[in-house]
């Protein structure tokens, strides 16, 4: 079997075929040039700039894989600032002995995803690290994108609206289950998705409606709400009968003791929106792809200001705290 | 001793307050936002892009640290497009049981060297790994820059000048010195530096002079020559008796086998410029903060067609070969 050697780190020969035959033959042909940096045609205005690193144990999980999951986070970064994303980098760095065709198969997986979410990947490092000093591939993308629409952050209201573009907890628990090797939720699959098209119709139609938007990943969607209610006089209800969440993860959230508010998902977007326009969003995003099955889960309040909770549909209140530590899964 | 732990990259409480007191307190209130990404205001025109991702051993050396060399690093690599760095993002692998009073001393550093090189980190990610899945800490900067002037590649002419703006190869055996534990190497010291303000210096007046700029880093100076030259009709000679190579790197160059032409360098541009202008650009460098050095230490010529090679002080010719997998010394 091929591995990664040393060489393919050294900027000599080795790495030079690296990156032409594997990488840049996969990016196009266009990007990733042996240049320094990348040039690129931008429209006046602003644009958003964001940067994550996807360190993910197992790299291959039933939905996908660190490859698309580096694509879509960044592509996801960007598209919650409001912002079309327009270029992605790709900084690898690789283990000695990290087989090559996984190399290829995730390289792959992250051209496919780029094509869907229409953004390019236009430059890239390449980093050999020796045995034992990395975990397989770590892999981080950048991005930037262009802001034209209004991207003020507005104040959040009372009465406003929260909305999740589908169901939540998916990622983090297909994540969990494939690393305990619990076979009987094999139908349970990461949500990973590219959200820029999603969000680009949403707010089309509904800009100045959207007080708030991020996609609930690490800490999920308990972690996002606490955020945006911290040290505010308002506090965040989930309503728990109207939470999307499928059987596979409700099954395995009981037996793990992991909370599905609480687990990532890498192809959701939560926003908090105008009471008026809430409805409207929640069905155009049912007419979009990733938004089949969004919904409102909650309402923006008064009763306990500073925090999120869930109200049952028994009539119960449960305050969602910000964990600490290692109260969260580590996903990523 | 304070030490990295699991929660600080958890996305939990533990997080929030190394993101909020340890990092953001550095790079300054308006940067590293909570949000997914950071909004900038940009000109019209071009933008460059670039990303390189940092995991040198040892973490701190004579002139520098792993901190310092990512955002020079990156800033070069924009310098070198003919871009004005605007902002740069900082990606944080971190090996749990890091010691607390490192980060903070890269973070300082990182911190200080944006000041002076003038450019702002705006966004940021951070990832812990457990202990023994990375190698202490990995850097990764990403940057954006503006580019205003005229950057089209230019064709490289027999009889243009070669150009380094100061010593070469001072990093690259400043870190094995370091490495090897060669206390009488104790005046050797990393080169890492900023270049843009010297390299904006140069485009001012010269900027329709210049066919070509890089920063001679991982490969060092024979790698950069060997790549201008590959498959072209010119070569690349070097004159040795005009190299600027301190003592203290040819006495370890010699001890150790490495030749300094092959050692990175993370301070010093090598331009290939007009042969009738290559004499003011020198003398221009000279006056501008790390250019004290600089010189024309080579020419375009036809002699090996394809081939970077040196010529002795009495008369003879070297090849200087594109070097394969583990010749490379391995820095970076």
């Amino acid at each position: 079997m091929k591995r990664i050697l040393p060489g393919h780190g050294s900027g000599g020969r080795l790495m030079n075929d690296l990156i032409v035959n594997t990488i840049r033959s996969r990016f196009g042909s266009e990007t990733l040039q042996l240049d320094d940096a990348a040039v690129l045609e931008a429209s006046p205005g602003r644009i958003a700039f964001t940067t994550d690193t996807f360190t993910i144990t197992p790299l291959f999980f039933p939905g996908g894989d660190i490859g698309r999951l580096a694509v879509n986070g960044t592509v996801n970064d960007l598209a919650v600032m409001g912002a079309t994303p327009i270029a992605l980098s790709c900084a690898l760095i690789i283990e000695e002995g990290f087989p090559m065709d996984d190399l290829e198969r995730i390289l792959d997986s992250m051209a496919g995803e780029a094509k869907h979410a229409e953004v390019r990947i236009v430059t890239g490092d390449t980093k050999v690290v020796p045995h034992g000093k990395a975990d397989g591939i770590f892999i981080n993308t950048s991005g930037i994108g262009t802001i034209t629409g209004d991207t003020a952050r507005r104040e959040i209201q009372p009465g406003d609206r929260i909305i999740i573009s589908g169901t939540i907890g998916d990622h983090g628990m297909a994540v969990m289950a494939t690393r305990q090797n619990l076979s009987f939720a094999g139908n349970l699959r990461s949500d990973c998705a590219h959200l820029n098209h999603l969000i680009a119709g949403v707010l089309r139609s509904h800009d100045g409606d959207i007080r708030f938007m991020r996609d609930p990943t690490r800490g999920g969607v308990a972690s996002v709400l606490n955020e945006i209610v911290a040290g505010a006089s308002i506090s965040a209800m989930l309503s728990e009968e109207d939470l999307p969440i499928t059987d596979e993860v409700r099954g395995l959230s009981d037996i793990l003791g992991i909370d599905p508010l609480y687990s990532a998902n890498e192809g959701k977007v939560l926003m908090v929106a105008d009471p008026s326009a809430a409805e409207d969003i929640v069905n155009l995003m049912r007419t979009l792809e990733h938004g089949e099955q969004a919904r409102v889960i909650g309402t923006i309040d008064t009763e306990f200001p500073g925090k999120a909770y869930l109200a049952t549909a028994i009539g119960g209140r449960r305050i969602l705290p910000l964990l600490t530590e290692e109260q969260l899964p580590r996903i990523c």
